[in-house]
């Protein structure tokens, strides 16, 4: 049982570097015509207002969170580290959002500028670009974990030679601090999600109404200030956005499982296997990005392909590493756990193969709307619901089935602790191939712009055709990468649940309360809870929806503003003014994200507070069950609709025939749903668990219902 | 504590007298002119085939079902009497259906000839035929349980003087067989809920598709089969199906209620209370009748005033009657469980509240979704979407906090179980004015075939706008109704879920097993069976509403058919065969509803035989989480979008208009949402539960997963 902690700075570090060589090999290349070069500007600039007003809004909440859990730790329900710790984790997780969006922006008009010689030089770029916020993200969650745990280690080691704590209660207080850590990363993802979520689909949505309202200018008009922020966002939604979401259930479930694998009893060792599982991943997706190779006369088969050789290249690794890491680090004794990482694995593999079944034009579901949108936009919509919610039975019964056979394969038959810390080491094996995933997904946005930059700039048809065929395979690794977000975000979120269950008895332990933690289905508490829950992600996706469309409408009149008062921009004389446009939506954004984030901090802190901790729980249940759902079912739909608006246009005589125009409609009602909604509840169920359990120790004492 | 059970099959017979005396005045009313008879005959005619088709469905699948209980009561699994509860549990449900149904297409015609003299004469023979529907619920529902009660009564007591069981366990003996009895119910209630769900809506996309395939015959016209097989499904979804959906509710709640009461050690006033407060209820209903008056000049709002005096006037009634029952029977020791009686009342009254303003187009909700027309149909669909998940959220904190209160105030705090037996009797008090409610309910589709009758006969303008006022008051009191219905499935569900709990206790003890049901949710088979619960009513929704898209084409090829083949149709020389197109679109929906059903029927066996019984427990949960949420958003959206279409209509010039082509794609999509999938929800969870309670002593010797 050797103690190879060390190898998670050692896994941060690598990543880091390939993420930097990354950098350098896509900066290097050529950035195309001025014209071009013109357009990417556009958006870089409009990226860096964004960037600029958001971190402004991220800055005010850090600072008063902060100051609220300064008070917390006055009062004694926390110690010291957790305002620190949470500074850090949101000050990581939005450097890596940083480099990503930033990087992504650069490679854009590279990347159609390498479409220009092959479809494979143009992969190399848009994906290099992905795999930066791949590489970031995981290099910069595991540095930010190994720092707190070398100073927590070297801390509470000073404490247990000076006799004020045992020895075996040293791992104990570095995990329950560390928990508590994932609290700013939640935050940070709160803003790129929500806030983000929201922004994207109101500037796409105002980019189209405007075309409509002022009929005098073609629709992807760079005299548009709508366009480019629709433009950004795409990066902020599916690099920035994404990346946030996925470095919170990444350093979330390694806190959470090594909090649980001290409540298992396994010490150090519990906290070691989830921090080494991670740093293998990290090399197993260097080693994997080497795997995406195609000729350079390959087509989008042979793409698709490379891609997902890849991805399962990877996985194949984590496979064998973590077969080492079980057995050096856990022994023979408790190598079942070994089982728990494969179901984990196998689960996120399955979840992506099924978004991908139900929503690629290759098979039945989408053909099947694509089909039914010639009996018009009611028939497309009701089909699309009904496969959207059809398209979530798989996901969900994947993830039950991982639980069980983790649960049980890792001994929780006898020790219920050691069950649980087989479902969190799922969880971590699901994520451990987070680097290579992610750079699948955020490659996505970078194709999708380098397409947009072709045709503003009016590049040659061969070029387009090339750049639309990277655009397709990136609306179907971006979707499979949603349900590898949201599966991923339900274990999380679980393994938060049951950490969470632990940090409560830890604190009745400690204070000597008489209190024992019911959470029978039969607790009237539990099932208030299980209800209200329910009830939230409805609510949340509710207010999600009807911010996009006020959003929308902030912008319309921006740019009718811009064609009023500034002279010549109608005739292209002028520039408009993109900077504005941007810093206005995303102020929008901001202030429409308010209310749902505070019901996402709030509720588990009134529901404790007036119901007691177990409808607390309870309530992270229900949202977690519900929310899960809701998630894939608005993802799938979305997804469907999209593809199959795609799928009908793909026949050049179709656009604008009946059907087209049904399809069109369905694709209007998915965007929200798929790249608002969706996402957001991801974080919904996380931020939730992170805040019942940083808050625990003062709802438990304060409670009314004891 | 006296003894009043005497006052059940007395409050039966009172209902069922009244309903006699309702019949007879419906009756004797003029059925107008011969072209009005003509069309209210063909009505009859086609809701005769239904019932005739449908019968006998459910004559197969009850002959089925007997047989499987006959050989799990030779297997040792259940008493004898089982099998043969369940068949007179279907049998005075299918009775109530068949008596509602018929008085419905008798009350059409003749409501629109009252329609002729005043608003005020149409209501009182529309509201009459409803009442019917109601009365015949709670009488044929307390018959039931009168006999059956004193049956197993007069048998145990035997079994106790020859000394073979105790005094004590006679009650338990009792109740356990009733709790089995209202399979027969939920069975009867899955046919006229889901296949009838799935008739009525297809019935009307059918109608509606023919007008636009066969151009030459306009809407509405008596020469279209499937005009008629509409007028039949208004009467089949909102009478019949509301009808067996409660009665399943309320019987569901009484067993389980007295099954709760005797594990809290009430003994025989455990049941007792929920029988004759239920009897209150209808003696409360009847007089409540009689407050619903109007002068013969009388508006719509006054009307509304009407029925809203006659809902109020029947629930104080029942409050106060509660207050006797509880004080005699229970004796001033538990006295507080007359809180939960309470809160159960105003929760109804509340959840209909609640629905009323968000469907209704006086209030802002549906008045933002029409406003959003104008925007085109994208946007209508996404606004509705929104609202109605809004709309979910005051009835799910409702209920939520009715069950922490009626637990608590019931003493739960201190006994469990009888805090599990206060939340029970606060259903039993939702549902005590259940002949009111249904009766407001029932009304809205006479109304509506009045309003189609008026319309074919061309009768004057004013009788026209009459029955359109009727109907819209209908459509407000339909809207609550479903909200209601919801609402009480879910207290009946949660009810039937600790029922569950304690007979599998029961199984324990009496086979002397070692097991200890923990249904905790950190148990990792109660998490699974939550998610898979919890997916479960999205994919019951899923097939039930693309059902609705098949079974309405097999309509549009039946009515093309009879154009083609039946000589002199097409000139009105011939009459259509109303008969065949309501059986075939019957045939079908009964086929369609085999897979949803086998899924409801199915999926609590597999779960608790692979995965034990804690599993099932949670699937039941779940299942009643998610599905109580889903139709709740479901029935709301479709209502908004239902009202923005009316109210958009209501100015005349904005027919055909932009707007309103968008409000009418909302009004399509919302149609199997609401009267589909949504109240086939009701069904799925309760029949679920009740399911497992019939199988538990299987399920739980035979489970792999002990």
């Amino acid at each position: 049982m050797a103690n190879l902690i060390w190898l998670a700075p050692v896994g941060s570090i690598a990543a880091l570097v390939f993420a930097a060589l990354l950098i350098i090999y896509v900066l290097k290349k050529d950035e195309g015509s001025p014209e071009m070069m013109k357009i990417a500007s556009a958006v870089r600039v409009g990226a860096l207002a964004y960037i600029k007003r958001q971190y402004t809004g991220v800055g005010l909440f850090f600072a008063f969170m902060f100051f609220v859990l300064l008070l917390l730790v006055w009062r004694g329900y926390l110690v010291i580290f957790v305002p620190f710790a949470f500074l850090t984790g949101g000050f990581f997780s939005g450097l890596a959002g940083f480099i990503g969006l930033t990087l992504s922006t650069q490679a854009g008009g590279r990347t159609a500028q390498a479409a220009r010689f092959s479809l494979n030089q143009g992969l190399k770029v848009a994906f290099s670009s992905g795999a930066v916020m791949g590489m970031a993200v995981v290099g910069l969650g595991l540095l930010d974990l190994s720092i707190w745990y070398y100073f927590l280690n070297w801390y509470y080691q000073a404490k247990v030679v000076a006799g004020e704590i045992l020895e075996p209660q040293k791992i104990q207080y570095i995990t329950s601090t560390m928990l508590c850590f994932g609290m700013g990363a939640s935050s940070q993802a709160l803003f790129a999600r929500v806030g983000g979520g929201i922004y994207t689909k109101a500037a796409d949505v105002g980019a189209d109404l405007v075309g409509k309202v002022e009929s005098d200018i073609p629709e992807d008009d760079p005299r548009n200030a709508a366009v480019i922020a629709d433009n950004v966002g795409d990066n902020v939604g599916d690099v920035a956005g994404m990346g946030a979401d996925l470095y919170e259930s990444y350093v979330g479930t390694i806190v959470a499982t090594a909090s649980l694998g001290v409540a298992a009893g396994l010490g150090t060792s519990g906290l070691t296997v989830p921090m080494v599982m991670a740093s293998i991943g990290v090399i197993a997706s260097i080693i994997g990005t080497f795997f995406i190779k195609a000729g350079d006369k390959a087509e989008v088969a042979t793409l698709l392909r490379a891609l997902r050789r890849g991805i399962f290249g990877t996985a194949i690794l984590v496979a064998g590493g973590a077969f080492f890491v079980i057995k050096f680090i856990l022994g023979s004794q408790l190598f079942n756990i070994y089982w728990a990482v494969l179901s984990g694995l196998l689960a996120g593999v399955i979840i992506g193969l099924s978004t991908e079944f139900f929503t690629s034009s290759r098979y039945s579901p989408t053909r099947c709307v694509a089909e039914s949108a010639k009996s018009g936009s009611a028939i497309t919509i009701i089909n699309g619901l009904a496969w959207g919610m059809l398209a979530s039975v798989i996901p969900v019964i994947t993830v039950s089935l991982a639980i069980l056979i983790s649960y049980f394969a890792s001994g929780g038959g006898e020790n219920p602790n050691l069950g649980l810390y087989g479902v969190a080491i799922s969880a971590v094996g699901m994520l451990s191939t987070l680097g290579m995933t992610l750079a699948t997904d955020a490659y996505g946005p970078v194709a999708d712009n380098a397409g947009g930059n072709a045709q503003m700039a009016g590049l040659p048809p061969e070029v387009r055709r090339r750049t639309d065929a990277l655009d397709a395979l990136g609306n179907t690794t971006a979707a499979t990468g949603k349900g590898f977000a949201i599966g991923s975000a339900a274990l999380t979120a679980l393994a938060l649940i049951a950490a969470y269950r632990n940090e409560l008895n830890l604190i009745i332990d400690k204070a000597n309360l008489s209190k024992v933690i019911n959470l029978s289905l039969l607790n009237p508490a539990v099932i208030c809870g299980l209800f209200i829950g329910g009830v939230l992600p409805f609510l949340f996706s509710s207010l999600t929806i009807r911010a996009v469309g006020r959003t929308a409408f902030s912008i319309v009149e921006e740019v009718r503003r811009q064609f009023k008062e500034i002279c010549g921009l109608m005739e292209g004389k002028a520039k408009a003014d993109y900077v504005r446009c941007v810093d206005l939506c995303t102020k929008a954004a901001q202030r429409e994200m308010i209310f749902p984030a505070l019901i996402a901090l709030a509720s588990p802190l009134i529901i404790g507070l007036v119901f007691g901790v177990e409808a607390a729980a309870g309530l992270l249940t229900g949202a977690l069950v519900s929310g899960f759902i809701l998630a894939i079912t608005m993802a799938n739909a979305g997804g469907i609709w999209d593809n199959a608006k795609k799928c009908i246009e793909s026949d050049e005589k179709a656009k604008g025939s009946f059907a087209h125009k049904a399809a069109v409609v369905g694709d209007t009602v998915g965007d929200p749903l798929k790249d608002t909604a969706g996402p957001s509840l991801n974080i919904l169920i996380k931020l939730m668990s992170m805040v019942s359990i940083v808050f625990a120790s003062f709802v438990l004492k304060n409670s009314l219902f004891k």
